[in-house]
């Protein structure tokens, strides 16, 4: 489908970015590309998680048999409260979770930090037919590591590089990688580590350090948008995340587009049909148990 | 919930079996512990799926916090379209996909076969929070390697109490092991097989060797009675599978059952609250990017 009788399409297309991406002028409550409303797009939401949930299957299949070297990786960035866990729990939640591996990158464990920052990412690529989500990733190694000078700047800057060099050859692999900034606004932000300090089944999710980096905000944009422009060789979509229906049809969006591109089809047999269909003819009764003869 | 007044407690406790468990006396249509037909049984998996999730949410946040030692490890096993793949999909699928892994065990690898037949299982058991899943298990080392001739009569003997100790010792770690063998009919197993055969959707599911394994199936039949009879130290459940809604009631059952046992509670923040509070309140404006002053 084209992006006039698509809407995904038009979102994914909407979203995506390229070097030149200015933050500040990107608006966390719009809606790029959707001209609906929440309404609206919770439907739209509904109706392509069938589209993709077919898409997938197809995908896991041709996994399964062997037949195709193809893999999706969903890469989730953004700030605390930016709604990583929401995209995982309502857009990939929805595809059958045997073909989703899942895992989040917290700080690295002591056998972690002594390796190169890509090893313990490259363990985690998505085997050919699966989609891989990463919630957070090699991204915090030049986020989070730059603004709170967790390594020097000039690692810093020969990580970018790597990251580059890397995605490329994932990419030659077969991964289609979706590069997701989850983009919101501090008051939003304000306003939903308020609630999860309000709610006493909110109140797990909160962290100190939540504010620690609350108060580094302008130096987290930095470094995403020195993100955008060193790393744009596989495409960033920045995706405004203050509306959370919106965020969500954006990534489940731009996973369509993911799964298009690769156009995953069902496996031949590698057996002959109808030899098995004979052989099955033949096996209609199967016996007892031994300990029933016994 | 007692056992009156909760439909699931009923289905659990109806499926759950002994070491003297009778395979040739349950039968496969039949649907334990509920009376209703397959509409009911619709209802109820929809209603009792919403508290399946609200235990797993208090379970995954208590893990993340670090203040349970409490796991759940859901076990399935069963013959070639008893609906393994079903029960993740529809079962496992309804909870967020962050507190799950699933594991679908194959034949062993070459370095997996190098090691003890347990090695490659006790490195995927569930940590703290988790629910993990076994498509195939530990089990297929006495099942499929026992009917199959793939290890000698004595090492299979050495891994049913092998198998005994190793699960006393995870449960006592803490992990809730819910032991599944989905129970079909020869004559359903038949129609399922020609269905997959007939449809090119669902060709990639079967395999030759599923027929292989269906003549041998008296030989499996009491492999699985000798399963149930030296390793019932953890209860096993007999899931009638012939109803494919039946089966999926039944496991969300047993998974309720599990976490209430579990019983678990939001966890207490590791901070003072209205501390953060303060420090929020003091944070409303976070500055402007340092792009931007310049």
């Amino acid at each position: 489908m084209s992006e006039k009788t698509d809407p995904a399409a038009a979102i994914a297309s909407a979203v995506t970015v390229g070097a030149d991406a200015r933050l500040p002028l990107i608006d966390p409550r719009s809606t790029p590309g959707f001209d609906g409303g929440k309404a609206e797009g919770e439907e739209l939401l509904a109706r392509d998680a069938a589209r993709l949930d077919g898409l997938q299957e197809r995908l896991f299949a041709s996994g399964f048999a062997g037949t195709t070297d193809a893999a999706v990786l969903l890469v989730i960035q953004g700030m605390d409260t930016a709604g990583k866990g929401g995209i995982v729990r309502h857009v990939v939640g929805a595809v059958d979770p045997q073909g989703v591996r899942i895992r989040a990158f917290k700080a690295p464990t002591p056998e972690e930090a002594a390796h190169d920052f890509l090893w313990r990412i490259e363990r985690e690529l998505p085997e050919p037919g699966m989609i891989g989500v990463f919630d957070r990733s090699h991204y915090e190694d030049v986020l989070a590591a730059r603004v709170r000078g967790l390594a020097a700047p000039d690692e810093i800057e020969r990580r970018y590089d790597a990251i580059v060099e890397a995605e490329r050859a994932w990419a030659e692999r077969g991964i289609r990688i979706v590069k997701v900034m989850l983009h919101i606004s501090p008051e939003e932000q304000h306003a939903r580590l308020s609630s999860r300090l309000d709610r006493p089944d909110k109140r797990w999710k909160f962290s100190p350090a939540d504010i620690d980096d609350r108060l580094l905000w302008p130096s987290y944009q930095d470094a995403y948008q020195r993100v955008l422009a060193r790393t744009a060789a596989e495409p960033w979509a920045v995706v405004p995340a203050d509306r959370k229906w919106y965020a969500r049809l954006a990534v489940q969006s731009l996973l369509l587009r993911a799964l298009e591109g690769i156009a995953p089809v069902w496996p031949l047999p590698a057996y002959d049909v109808d030899e098995q269909r004979h052989r099955l003819a033949g096996a209609v009764e199967v016996g007892t148990a031994e300990g029933e003869r016994a």
